[in-house]
């Protein structure tokens, strides 16, 4: 049973569980944010879509030999996962150089890179998530060494399995961003969501962006964008 | 033989040597420059004290078995040093928190670290020199994760000589930049200049700042603290 909300985010709501300790139940919301949430729009059906495309990922993630907070899908707009402390990490793997990462350090933008780039950000937005080396991620995070290879290492596993799920539904995956939370015994497992919102996905064929970014930009129907992409997905052979 | 000038950078002149494939003459200048060349003025004798210090601190790493470019000092303005190619990175080594580190994570300015904190920084004056990671280090710079390890190692033994020789001088060493290069032979050795212009300092006793801040902040005289250092060094027992 649906208990109190304990936190409200830019996309998600979370609640306790009723009896439950250890479980959460994240609301995935209709709002679209971008730019540290300077642009802010409602689009209704998003947060369907949304959580069905992670409930979809996440189970072809386990299926994959992933751990993850996730547990079930339990309506339209709502997950059962396992509540989990949020390491304050973003987790960027970049397959493609696009957006911040061209313009910081002059790179072609769509470039591929031979081997993925893995990049860790400080999740807190009053500084605008800045990009940390791996001794700023143990001062500022209280990580360790051995979690930090743990990231890097589920990263680049969890790409490599969503450049393939990707690919077979006509897509690229440009770059993506993770998160990663502590659970009540310690184990460290994949977090928060998995999406359009979260992911850089350009169509095979014509190149055209199909995540967050036609809201970023301004240039396209976001829930025609991601309908298209949850359509592919639940057609495909996976889960 | 003094021969043809190769390079004029903002603080120094390099210059080839007749007959000497593998050598180089640097000579400093009197120019001080702040914030990516933005602010610059001119200070008469700032060369010499940079050269002298820059020298002294050289023969003292050398004493402590860290090689480097540097072989002599040929005058009061000029170094013999070993052709090296320089390796775009600038190698920041930090013992207490100032400067940009506490703006881009809110860290508390005047915090010391348990462990030195060392950072790399993209080489590239028209990018204003962007911190990076490892993996992008490698990507644009062509460095592998064996030269990264002995930066790391090199940065962090250089820093522990350097903290005890500024100590016994009555100076914290708050944080410094280094670069290092190849040598012919391949080889990478420890280059560039080590002087109050690519270190902070503060005095011990009184916290004032004892190098290129006084000139960034404007809040001092910058000739008459390069002085004062050159001075505690050359009467210290070192060298």
């Amino acid at each position: 049973m649906k208990g109190t909300m304990l936190y409200e985010g830019k996309a998600k709501k979370v609640y306790t569980i009723l009896g439950e300790e250890y479980q959460r139940i994240l609301e995935y919301k209709d709002d679209a944010t971008a730019f540290n949430g300077k642009k802010h729009e409602v689009f209704r059906g998003k947060g369907r879509l949304n959580n069905v495309i992670s409930s979809h990922i996440f189970q072809y993630l386990h299926q994959q030999g992933i751990s993850s907070h996730f547990i079930d899908s339990l309506s339209e707009t709502e997950q059962l996962v396992h509540h989990t402390c949020i390491i304050p990490i973003e987790v960027v793997v970049r397959n493609i150089a696009t957006g911040s990462l061209t313009k910081r350090f002059g790179i072609e933008e769509g470039s591929a890179f031979d081997q993925p780039i893995v990049e860790f950000y400080y999740k807190k937005d009053e500084l605008n998530d800045p990009l940390m080396n791996e001794e700023h991620a143990k001062l500022l995070t209280g990580v360790t060494d051995e979690d930090l290879t743990l990231l890097k290492q589920q990263a680049k596993a969890i790409n490599a399995h969503l450049q393939q799920m990707f690919d077979e539904i006509g897509c690229t995956l440009v770059d993506f961003k993770l998160e990663f939370g502590r659970m009540h015994d310690g184990k460290i497992v994949l977090s928060d969501e998995i999406s359009p919102d979260t992911c850089r996905l350009w169509d095979k064929e014509t190149n055209q962006k199909m995540d967050k970014d036609v809201f970023r930009q301004g240039n396209g129907d976001l829930i025609s964008v991601y309908e298209t992409i949850w359509n592919r997905l639940k057609e495909d052979i996976h889960v």
